[in-house]
């Protein structure tokens, strides 16, 4: 299947390099992404290490933001969203996919270029099969709940066994909730509607988008949790990853001197008020660090 | 119990036959669900048969939406509801109830008349004890939240245990939240306060009504699921199960073929592009449905 | 026309009491409104004099309020309108018209009924062209916008100079605002849109219906100002003409105190605290109401 | 710690009682809790006692509104709120803390005030540390979300196992969710964002505040149910409780009558209409009583 | 001014072809807008001829709806706006601009592209300098209010004066409402706000965008009335602006009728019922459309 | 009046002191608005100058905005309200009054307070007698619409005529829109309702208060314009409106500048590119200043 992926991926970039509305070229991906410190896919697209992505699965939304506003990146998490399993967490790739509302003479030249392109009509299936393992697809259904439902268990069932994705986001909707609620594969929505994908228009792949108040470039590492979902830039993960592994042994030592019992919160919390408690707080989270690097070296 | 509801609801009509504001006669009901191809309930209700309501006990929103909007009937779902049960489904028959908000004239002849009737006074359990078993309470209380409170535990336990009701969709609140969750009867409403039933009026029982952007009519198959419950006109239950078959059937074909592993979805979905699936397919689905019916003789 | 009105009505009569569903005999309506205390049209609705509607057009919002709640009327008050001419009030009997979400096989049975009647099509101007001179078309359409305009301009010049009606009201919207804003006539609805009345059914005609939270009598006084609507039960418009004379008085005694400079607020509003000047308020009072009714002999 | 807690009160008293902004002395607290029955913290605030806040545990939100308003407490429930375990309840005594957005000028005062009491910033860890064991956190944060996160899991903690805290009832927001959720004190929020604390500034700690459309006072006792939560005087917890026992009697002998299958819901409830019923009832309400009363002393 | 405008223009060019994120090359122009039966500006964009423009200004959104979703275009209607001067027309060619949230590495790559083009930053004002007199300025700000400004008063003096734009419609806000209201130029918007524009990036300029649930696309003609904005692909408008024709004279005939007094709204509207009558009409019809035709020659 | 007015404040002084909830001492007035850099009225709330309230009325909301975020005030706008008279501006200073919803326990602690202050209830008159010429009421009604209408015509009229008020603000509603329309003084409300103030309680006089986002001091400068309200403190009055001459001047050279038809927007704003005109602008700039200045003395 995978050959099959590149293949079609193939096939695709030519149309696209005459018709720009609907992708980048690698050389506009490459431009456009330039700060990405990792290996690419081979339409330019970032690729943030496999190793990267599992430890970013213990990430909290709590800890990507104790990095990225302070880098400037304001804009990067979506909330709102029906969550489909908030207990677990939601990590991989973005694959993007932006949508309009549907005007007959864009479609039909959308449709012309597709099938230049041996592809008989553009919709749906033609982003799900370009998706790479690992991704997860990020959609731009401005919000469109009756019509605005970008898979169903069907279409889900593929994602997860087929396409292997590590989950899906959509300013949108699905349906076949019941038969999607079944399957373990994350999922952010903002509603569930019977009606199939109608009305709309796919007007890009793997282009910038938003979602809610967070723009997301192709690439970015997708974090959700039972709150919302955090975009993270690629240059940012390895920080984010790291500092939250200063977060998790603060947060241990802290209740440790809670459990004891003889402190107040405000002299542990944010941190140690007593300067004999800042020193063991700092041997504490030097001892841990060099713990948790000899397990997960980089 | 059931002679005690029939008897009562002989007591009913001749009142309602003169205050028409009510309810329907039976030549109204009649007329106006002509398109019924079932038995009759003693006051003209449509019954669609056990053994279809014991069918659709499978079937999905999704499902019905294949049907209904390609015969016209493009309103006839709800949802934005609060789902007590999530994992069950609702199915039954509709009986209906019209709430307006109280006007003491209004309320003085509506009173009145129910005392000429033997009833001390027209509210809620009036309607509740003219239920009969697998009735879903469809209720229109204009979405009131504070006062709006159809039922609370106790009642909510007759509904379940003495009105065998199978369920309760209300356009308004319920009360005693924790009481309710501990029973099995699926019910949908749009929230939930503490205070009763109060400043309202009935002012119509099994006449049609909506709900949200649903018209409903008595005898109306009531179809409830995770996402919002569909309303379906007798003459098109059969149609809609039997072509669930079909569904069911396509998506364990469906699903099949990816977990082989060879395609991408658009190869397989909606359905197979490849002459040769197209053939395997038809002659699944062949087979399937004939083991279906036989299984499941009409 | 007035003729035409006439024979029509006649003519609409036995129709609908073989369909009770979309208007009450001449003996409910006399029913459902027995506390009237004036004459009544020849199908049984309240006629208010033409007098006293003369005299409420000097009511605001606040005097209707200072006696229906007292009067156990709270339910008579609906805003949340964008208001045609918030300079202008609005002042008539209700006419009241019920739309559900179209259901086609409803759809068959009451336009088969209309047919049997002699009119081609149950549709909004069937309902206008019952309309009676002075009335306020008094719309229920359930707050639809697409699709949900009960009139366009020209049908709200018909109501205007064709029907002669005294304003609209509709929990739904209207299209042309443009043309409509030209003319004179005070109107109120939820929202504007181009669509045309579309995919609704018409289910009652002066029937008791809900707009918003207020319960709308057929007959019922309608009063608009710039805040919202209020619908007054003929049974109590008397009294509200009169406790609104005191009002006004109150407001004129109260400001000419406010003006002499020498008072703070708490001294005179609500009552005069002074015994004093309490007797001064109370001859003032004596004395204008006398002046009034003069003027003004009921 | 609870040395620590007096202490730190002490501390801060004499501060207030300049600053009166931010709580109340001792003598304005028993002054506007006048009715309070039962003891007093050293702060003057009511202490409703355990026993009865052990009984409090089997309430429902109904049961309460079967009492308040009839005693002229309209105001005491606000809903609206994520639940974090709906099926805990929350029940405590009350603990105020008002927010209001940050103005430079009066933080700086507001720090000032604090610093000469030996507080180097007044936040929100100054008001968990005057917690007493058993007090549920209430606090306005007009609704903030971004910036309005009155806790995170760290403190969360703390406020369970450090401050023995009953709860959390927050008009605003908390982060670390995925945290939060692991533990099981009952809380109460408007919504979850990952951001901290910031751009808000404490107003008051232990002064009435609203949350939503209920007044709270310090030392009402806090009762949270899966729908919402009510803030009880504790001047009729005592009657809310007893008449609890009532109700609970009540729905015990209405379902066993509705089990029996023999009647109708209108002939048991609200009160068994039938006379021989209805004594039925009042002898097993007293036998029932005085069982619960004899297990139960107060 | 024309001659820099058409200067920069020809400076951008090349940056775009470089950077196609941010606008179309002229052959994608032309082939997205293929069929525009007019002339072109230099960039391909559609120029809907001056006349055109000149007799849309009578339409109304209604004569719009009456030919668009016929012609299978049901989303180019956007409304929920502010209307700067509900009683003017907005008649002009659409240019169309899209922002996201910012996001500082996407900012470096444009800022860096534009530098390179001789633009010292990508901001509004480059977008702005841009237009021809008659465009109107169509901006996606995603809704943002605080910070989602396009303009405040002094350059939506410059769009009216400067660069003679016929108007301006932003799904975003403005500043400055006081000193705009004064100033001529038809404005939709969606908010107001005294923030300048920030934390936003410019994605595009003239490329397709969606303003509410309308696709817009560079050269539309853009219709604004008091209700809200049509988005008028340049093929349908020649077909609009005729048939506009015949609603007009069919509503001066119709109301010539209302006003005759001998009918019935439903003998009359949507069409006449009987055959004389029809007859009459059409006489009418063909005589008043030669008349304008006359008048009004293309 | 004024001498009423001070006996009043002077007989209300000494409850409040022993009743600290519902005002600040003088002590603590002064406290919390240390920062004022001008006189104090005798309760010690700050007395912005009327020379400078006079200057102040040519301000704007973006105006104010250019000043306060810079320092730090980034809290101090409130809008989404009704707006009386959209074109006058609102300027004066803050007299604050708190509500919360009523609690008989907590009224009763109050009214025994005013009552030995010889007040015989305290209500909203109590308020509006101690306001001072200039004045603007700016209360917190958390929003209520129903039961919250600060005033009605009357009052109005007794506020601007009597209290010589400069306007209000209000975080709930007002009666009598009619009539308060016709009067000239600027009022910024919520809503609108005909119900009178009532299921509320006075909590606080001249205390910080918050409306919507912005903490709102007694004595800060209000200014309202059309599209919402800002509280400026004392401490930054002058520089705001010394700013405002500035950007004024900006304004007019600016649009001197593309009233000459030569430059790009860019080209001249925000400020101008080229060196030259750049002096050209700093010289103008110097000279208006000037001249203001000398019209203008501080």
């Amino acid at each position: 299947m995978a050959a099959l992926g590149i293949a079609m991926a193939t096939v695709l970039t030519p149309v696209f390099s005459d018709a720009q509305l609907f992708t980048l070229t690698k050389e506009q991906m490459v431009s456009y992404t330039a700060q990405n410190p990792f290996e690419r896919f081979a339409d330019g697209r970032p690729k943030v290490p496999d190793a990267l992505i599992e430890r970013a699965r213990g990430l909290s939304a709590e800890e990507v933001f104790a990095v990225l506003p302070g880098q400037g990146f304001r804009n990067q998490y979506a909330d709102g969203f029906r969550v489909l399993h908030p207990e677990k967490k939601l990590v991989g790739r973005a694959f993007t996919v932006q949508f309009m509302p549907l005007r007959p003479d864009l479609d039909e030249v959308v449709n012309a270029n597709a099938k230049a392109a041996g592809i008989p009509r553009m919709y749906n299936q033609v982003a799900i099969d370009m998706l790479q393992p690992g991704d997860v697809l990020v959609v731009d259904l401005f919000g469109q709940k009756d019509g605005g439902t970008i898979v169903g268990d069907n279409l889900f069932y593929y994602l997860m066994k087929g396409a292997k994705a590590a989950g899906l986001v959509v300013d949108g909707a699905v349906r076949d909730l019941d038969g999607i609620s079944e399957m373990e594969m994350p999922a952010y929505f903002r509603a569930v509607h019977p009606s199939y994908l109608t009305n709309v228009i796919i007007t890009g792949i793997n282009v910038p988008i938003h979602i809610g108040n967070a723009t997301v470039m192709p690439g970015d590492l997708v974090l959700g949790d039972s709150e919302g979902v955090y975009f993270i830039p690629p240059a940012l993960v390895q920080q984010v990853v790291d500092n939250a592994d200063v977060v998790h042994i603060h947060d241990e030592w802290t209740r440790k001197k809670f459990d004891e019992g003889k402190y107040k919160s405000a002299e542990i919390y944010g941190s140690p008020k007593d300067p004999e408690l800042k020193k063991e707080y700092e041997e504490y989270l030097k001892k841990r660090l060099e713990e948790i690097r000899k397990k997960n070296p980089q």
